[in-house]
C-alpha cells in the first residue's frame, strides 16, 4: 500500500472502533480527526463526504466479519457440517462484539427510516450476509442434510433471530447467560430441519451444550 | 384530567409519534414544539428535562404495549392458549409497527452504551416484558401444556428472537412476508415445547399458517 492508503486504513480501523461505540451516524470527523491526531481537513481529504466515510467504514466491517466468520466456515465440509461452522463463529462473534456493538444491528435502527447512500449499503451487506446463509443451507439440504422441503430463507429467518437476541439480551440486558441459550437454541433448530443421524454425522452436535429442552 | 394534565398528555402522544421515527434520542423540544404548536418553554414547563420528557415517552409507550398485546392476552385461559394469544398480538404489533419503528427495539441500540436514566427505565421495561411473557409460559408449564422441564427462560428467550427479527426484516429489508413467517416460525417453537395434542387443544394451531417444515 501506497503511504495515502496506509493513512486511509488507519483512519477506517479507529473510525470503525469509535462507530462501534457511538453508531455509524454519532461518528463525527472532529472526533475522529482527534483520535488519529490528524486535523479535520487531513481526514476530510481522504474522503470525499461523511458518508463516504460511513460507507468505507461499513465496508472495513464487513470485510472483518467475512474473515472471522464466513473463511473459516467455509472450510468445513459442505452441508450441515458448514453452516453449523458458520453459525457457530457468528453466535460467537456477536457474543464477543457485544461488549462494543454490532455496526450491522445497531445500523439496522439507525438506518431503517434514513434513506440515502450509506441505508443502501447496509441493506445490500444484510442482504449478501442472508444470501451466503441461504447458499449454506440451501447445499445443506442438496447434500441430503436437511428434510426435504425444507424452506431455507425461513430457516435462516429463524436463525437470524437467534442472532438478534443473542445481541439484545447481552448489550441491553447484561444477561451472561444468553451465548449458552442461543447455541442450545440454534442446535434445537438445525435438529428439527435434520434429517436424523445427519446433525450428529456431522460433528456439529458435538459441540452443542446439552439442551434443556427435554427430548 | 387537569388541562395543565391534558396538554402534557398531548405533547406526550405527540413525542412519541415523533419518536417512534426519529428515535428516542433524535426527539428535540424544538421539534416537538413545533408540531404541537407550542413555544419550547412551554413545552419545557410540563417536564423537568429532556430525560423526563424521553421517560415519559417511554411510560407511554409501555401503557400503548400492555393494553394492545398484554391485556387482550390475559383474557385467553391460563397456559398455551394464553400464550399463543399474548405472542399473536406481539407479532401483529411489531409488523404493523415496523412502519415506523418500535420504541423498544430502537431503544435497545440507542441507548445500549448510554448509561443513564432512560437507560434503566428501557431495561426495566423490557425486563418487566420479558418477566410477563415468563409467566406466561410457566402457568402452561404448570397446566401440564408444556413438557416437563421445559425452560421457560429459554422458551422466551426463542420467542423474542423471532419478534427482534420479524422487525429487522420488515423495517430494514422491507420483506413483505416476515409476519407469516414468523408466524409459522412461532408456531413451531411452541409445536417443540408443547406436550402432544395440548397445541390443537388450546385453539392455537388453528391461528397458524401452514407450515414450511414437513412433519
Amino acid at each position: 500500500m501506497k503511504k495515502g492508503e496506509l493513512t486511509r486504513a488507519s483512519i477506517v480501523a479507529t473510525a470503525l472502533e469509535l462507530s462501534a461505540r457511538v453508531g455509524l451516524e454519532g461518528l463525527t470527523i472532529g472526533a475522529l480527526a482527534e483520535r488519529v491526531q490528524m486535523s479535520k481537513s487531513g481526514v476530510f481529504a481522504h474522503f470525499g463526504s461523511r458518508e463516504d466515510l460511513q460507507i468505507a467504514v461499513l465496508k472495513a466491517y464487513e470485510q472483518r466479519f467475512v474473515e472471522d466468520v464466513l473463511l473459516p466456515g467455509l472450510k468445513a465440509r459442505r452441508g450441515l457440517a458448514r453452516l453449523c461452522a458458520i453459525m457457530e463463529r457468528w453466535l460467537e462473534r456477536t457474543a464477543v462484539e457485544a461488549a462494543s456493538g454490532c455496526l450491522w444491528i445497531s445500523g439496522a435502527t439507525e438506518y431503517d427510516d434514513r434513506p440515502g447512500a450509506v441505508r443502501d449499503e447496509l441493506v445490500a451487506m444484510v442482504r449478501s450476509w442472508q444470501r451466503e446463509l441461504s447458499r449454506a443451507a440451501q447445499q445443506a439440504l442438496e447434500a441430503g442434510d436437511l428434510r426435504c422441503g425444507t424452506q431455507v430463507a425461513e430457516m435462516v429467518f429463524e436463525l437470524y433471530g437467534v442472532v438478534l437476541v443473542l445481541h439484545h439480551d447481552t448489550r441491553l440486558l447484561n444477561n451472561p447467560d444468553s451465548l449458552a441459550r442461543a447455541r442450545r437454541v440454534f442446535h434445537r433448530i438445525l435438529a428439527a430441519y435434520a434429517v436424523p443421524g445427519r446433525l450428529e454425522a456431522s460433528g456439529c452436535a458435538k459441540t452443542a451444550a446439552p439442551a434443556s429442552l427435554p427430548s
